[in-house]
């Protein structure tokens, strides 16, 4: 009876119509069978049995093991035709070998998921990588999920669900709460449930993906974004392997306005080698990943304490869209560290207005009224000074977030006056975010966050943490983003087109290039010229040279037709001798554009998530700065225009320090079209180069200069 | 007799002829006074007798009190002169009106220093800051020395004396250990040793500076660097206040091979404020302050965790010069974190070498051999894996640092067995830093410390704080640095010299300006821009008109005869428009450098530190992305060219992606010569721009094409 309860339970409340809820049967399974139960609950298939009677889970549990008729105490069946009925999940770590052929008889049979802790597939070799694609397929024929191969699994304290063998279980039990886990990595999966558990925090449901033959860490988030379960999202991304899957994630929880934190490593080239031999991922271009965060609002922590700090601190569910910070404190020192990680992280901490000021100077004379506010020692003579101070700051000085900075005090007899002062203040205005950092023992530390306060022992962590909600805030807040620019349907030529043909296709697209005219001849291009009015460029023409600098193909300042001509015999003879079997068409003669600030926009294909554009200043700030920002394609111009104020010159295109500013409408313009351009153009588009683009003078738009288009054969 | 003892070794051990041992009867005294003591613990005035008493100072100790005959169980004095001995030091908590004439009594009985609690001086108001500097020349005339007002005073755990009236101690007493705390923040310097207590970190000297109106933290630090019960420093500085004390304090640490690790705040303008109020501190530039860190190999810490970390890390006394770092773990997957880390942080973790990645794998097939270095879960079935791989790191990698992960491994019932491994390296190569990543209860981190371990939770906190070791072993290492160069004494005019007089001085220094003449006429200047060669920059001359280019008063590209005398009416008239008074000598007429990079060097006067150089790229590199560097004047060519190289825009002066390289000799030999001039130049020097400098190409030196020096009147 108790089990049917449960197992309506499990099944009702969870997951009902999303579009992740085919991963149900997996993660929060009614009922679980374990291929190869061992009696010995200290053997990897004997943990998940010892966990979960332990701890109780309600569903279904089934040990197969032709050996025995018992296995802990559960009656065990020989082979999986024999169970009683068809388990939603599957435990399976026996052999690689034995593996294969099992996930078979299990999809026969109905199972709707394995966990598989087995190694010895894709980690290993190319023959591994083939046997797992074979068996992810077999599985898929049944319509059967696989999580794994190579992986710890899956443990959800809450149901006491625990398909893992991971042995961290042996110190202590996870605590319970609101934050979910998805890691690539089983051993970085259960350091940071280890590390939350030691804090108090409540992350009591992990997945762990392993080789990620079939389930992704993708698909793991939405799952867990639909999951009311779930209020956090922690993740930890060695590479991602799918696009899809985790584009559907990541808006699904943006919509559900649950922040994900996610620490992804591989962001340098050492670690990126590392990842690769580690866990056999394609490592995912790390700037790229870094863009498809930032366009849905996932937070990247720079280590795991930061993580926690996040993600704890996203538990209380206030996400200030225009956040400032005001702190307290009854001693002055740290409110200079404070401003100073709010600045650097742009935190803002406006001033408390000027009357509110005068009011508290009258109440403490030497008080430090302005933001840090210092009540000052006298606290001690009038604790209630406390609430007025606080007061004044939330309804005053109007803060979305409050830190109180009270160190060593929290330990003080003075304390618990001081915390029944503050927490009037909360109970008053409970819409804004309270934050504390002190120095106290564990016992007192519940107590606060009981009284709904986040306690950080750290004020530099504590402000970051605070910066963070705010911005879940403005990303759940934002307006939707205006849509891509319309494109004509773009049709590539087989091979890399010429710069004029290229340039030709992205007109189509409306995007402009400089005044410009192909010509087979030198009298042509002398006739070009003057149309187009001196000076003039000259460039080689020739779909066999795409880099055409390099050759000495390009020709500045070409400044009347005697030059013209003397250009045209130039280029000819640089051409013959650099690359003697190039077709040469002509030369291109266009407008040389002057006064204008020089860009780059580029697009490359991604192999995980397609076209991505990129763009820059020119020169030195790409190839010295790297001062540059991504996106994915296709996006409108409102997010372009973001992108172009991002970077860090971006203020001498916004006319910095007397300079005329550049028509960055033109220039964002100009950027939608190329990433709507790189969409239509379809998967043959491998890049695309824009470098120079000339955003002249406000008003007088943006132009390339030269175009150079990649096409896969 | 026990109380004679203890005089002796307070008197003897420490610190006898060091240039800090002045301050000995303040830090680390025989006898101590206390001004109005308490009989009441727990009043301000009480704390320290008895701290002192509970914890059992074994020198002198007079509560003076003309109202008692005992306090706290020791016979009280009426006065100053009852005293049976003079003190070394007193401690006065009086209010400040009666502070004042106190300390005159004080020092006319011969008390060394005073410990001065009291607030109401300069950080109050001028009146304040004028009673204070009364107070601190009274004191000094005596020869006595005041650590405060306005301070939390002084306490060193290992000779019990407690100068302070810390509450700190309501939660436990400090850990004994090697780190010495000085703080210019009470506040900060007790929540930092509250947080190290926690940790059971040993830092229990800790003295905090207040307002500073005698002795300085720059001083504190010298005599922790002097003292030799300290080995490792850790400094909380809001602004410096004094330059020539905390030099040597610098000087004298970096000879003595002691680290010193400084949390600087007031990084931020915000900061800045928060810092001028609450302490009334003249924060001095934080870029300068960070110069001057980075001159004598200070590390500076983030936040509180980063400065016990590298604190913590550094009393095991090994700083590897030239720093590797080696990763062994038996399980993946925090590799690539670790790398990423490293990366960022430019610590070097090299490759095995491939005959001992080959042997390795010989051992574990399926083992990650090149560093991460991952001896997988074989190790279960034989543990001396550890070792062998451990020691190849060591022996074969040769690896100075070597950091453990071994996360929740360290909590399971394997571990004792992988230490002892572990342990067992350890001792055949002690002379490697050695560093684990382990989540252990407190008690069993205790015992890995005792073995020599340094413990850190973090693996990213880990490595920052291996790469510190690595940062102070190459300071310590570096070899002098060469003489700066020597130049003629600097005579300044009485105002600020035209420019071509500015070029004259800077001449005879040895500083290249661009072939100029100086021409009161049009005639002139033909003649003149004929012998230099056209084309050439026409400037206004004029002692006036310090900023040139603002009122148009710059010519470029100026290419014959007739542009020339066109020049010069132009310049005159629009000197006449724009400054109508001012006095005008002519025109420069000047050799327009091409090819060159445009670089900026300047000085400027700090009021604490003196003439400090500026270096960086031209135009948006200063302006926009604030791409400089500073340092102390003078310095030789040597440093200059380490600055050249530091900033972020340096490959475009080194030769990046085919350009060609700079004359980086030359340049640097000018910015060595120009903190050169700064010093010679004497104080009336306020400020010098060469703005542009160009850098021409290899083997073609630098020119100077403007010089605009300010004087103080």
């Amino acid at each position: 009876m108790q089990r049917e309860m449960s197992k309506i339970m499990s099944s009702a409340t969870i997951l009902a119509g999303g579009r992740f809820s085919g991963l149900t049967p997996l993660l929060a399974p009614r009922s679980v069978a374990v291929l190869g139960a061992s009696s010995d609950p200290t053997r990897i298939s004997g943990r998940p049995i010892a966990y979960m009677l332990a701890q109780g889970f309600q569903g279904g549990l089934y040990p197969i093991n032709p050996n025995r008729t018992e296995v802990q105490g559960l009656k065990a069946y020989p082979t999986i035709a024999d169970l009683p009925e068809t388990p939603d999940v599957a435990i399976v770590a026996v052999p690689a070998e034995v593996a294969a052929p099992a996930v078979v008889d299990l999809a026969k049979r109905g199972v709707k998921a394995v966990v598989m802790f087995t190694a010895g597939f894709a980690e290993m070799d190319a023959a591994g990588a083939a046997a797992q694609a074979k068996m992810v397929a077999d599985a898929r024929a049944y319509g059967m999920r696989i999580l794994g191969p190579n992986c710890l699994g899956v443990f959800d304290a809450r149901r006491a669900y625990y398909a893992t063998f991971s042995s961290s279980f042996d110190s202590g039990w996870p605590v319970l709460g609101r934050i979910g886990i998805a890691s690539q990595s089983g051993a970085y999966g259960t350091h940071l449930y280890t590390l939350a558990r030691n804090r108090g925090i409540g992350a009591s449901l992990c997945v762990m993906t392993g080789n990620e033959g079939d389930v992704t860490v993708g698909e793991c988030i939405g799952w867990l974004a639909e999951n009311p379960e779930v209020d956090v999202i922690a993740v930890y991304a060695e590479g991602i392997r799918e696009a899809p899957g985790l584009i559907a994630a990541l808006q699904t929880a943006k919509a559900a306005r649950k922040p994900i934190v996610m620490q992804k490593v591989g962001r340098s080239e050492l670690g990126g080698k590392a990842a690769k031999s580690h866990t056999a991922s394609i490592a995912g271009d790390d700037a790229v990943t870094e863009a498809v965060m930032a366009e849905f609002g996932v937070m990247r922590a720079r280590n795991s304490e930061e993580m926690l700090d996040i993600a704890h601190t996203a538990t209380r569910k206030i996400y200030p869209a225009r956040n400032t910070l005001g702190v307290i404190t009854v001693s002055g020192g740290a409110g200079v560290l404070i401003s100073d990680v709010a600045e650097s992280v742009g935190l803002a901490m406006p001033e408390m207005p000027p009357d509110a000021q005068e009011t508290l100077r009258g109440l403490v004379p030497f008080c430090a009224p302005r933001n840090p506010v210092d009540a000052t020692a006298q606290v001690s003579n009038d604790v209630t000074l406390v609430k007025t101070f606080t007061e004044s700051m939330v309804r005053d000085g109007g803060y979305r977030s409050v830190l109180g900075f009270f160190s060593m005090t929290a330990s003080s007899r003075r304390w618990p006056a001081i915390r029944e002062q503050l927490n009037a203040v909360k109970a008053e205005y409970p819409d804004r975010l309270y934050v504390l950092s002190v120095i106290v023992p564990p016992e007192r530390r519940q107590e606060l966050e009981a009284d709904g306060w986040v306690v950080h022992e750290d004020p530099t962590r504590a402000v970051v943490a605070i910066d963070a909600m705010g911005r879940y805030g403005a990303a759940f807040a934002a307006p939707p983003a205006l849509p891509a620019p319309v494109v004509p349907a773009v049709a590539l030529p087989p091979a890399a087109p010429t710069e004029a043909e290229a340039k030709r296709l992205l007109a189509e697209a409306g995007i402009a290039s400089a005044p410009e005219a192909a010509c087979s001849t030198a009298d042509a291009a002398v006739i070009a010229a003057g149309r187009i009015g001196f000076p003039v460029v000259m460039k080689i023409l020739s779909p066999d040279i795409l880099h055409k600098s390099e050759i000495g193909g390009v020709l500045l300042d070409v400044a009347d037709s005697g030059a013209v001509l003397e250009g045209y015999r130039v280029l000819m003879e640089r051409a013959k001798q650099a690359a003697p079997h190039a077709r040469i068409e002509g030369v291109l003669v266009a407008k040389q554009l002057k006064g204008g600030v020089e860009c780059i926009l580029g697009i490359h294909r991604d192999p995980v998530f397609g076209p991505i554009a990129m763009f820059g200043l020119g020169g030195i700030f790409v190839e010295i700065l790297h001062d540059v920002v991504f996106r994915r394609c296709p996006f409108g111009a409102d997010v372009a225009e973001q992108m172009i104020r991002s970077i860090k010159g971006a203020p001498l295109l916004l006319g910095a320090r007397g300079r005329h500013p550049a028509d960055v409408k033109a220039l964002a313009e100009m950027l939608a079209r190329l990433s709507a351009f790189a969409v239509a153009a379809g998967p043959r588009l491998a890049s695309i180069d824009l470098n120079p683009v000339f955003a002249m003078p406000e008003g007088h738009g943006a132009f390339a200069v030269d175009a150079v288009i990649e096409v896969d054969a």
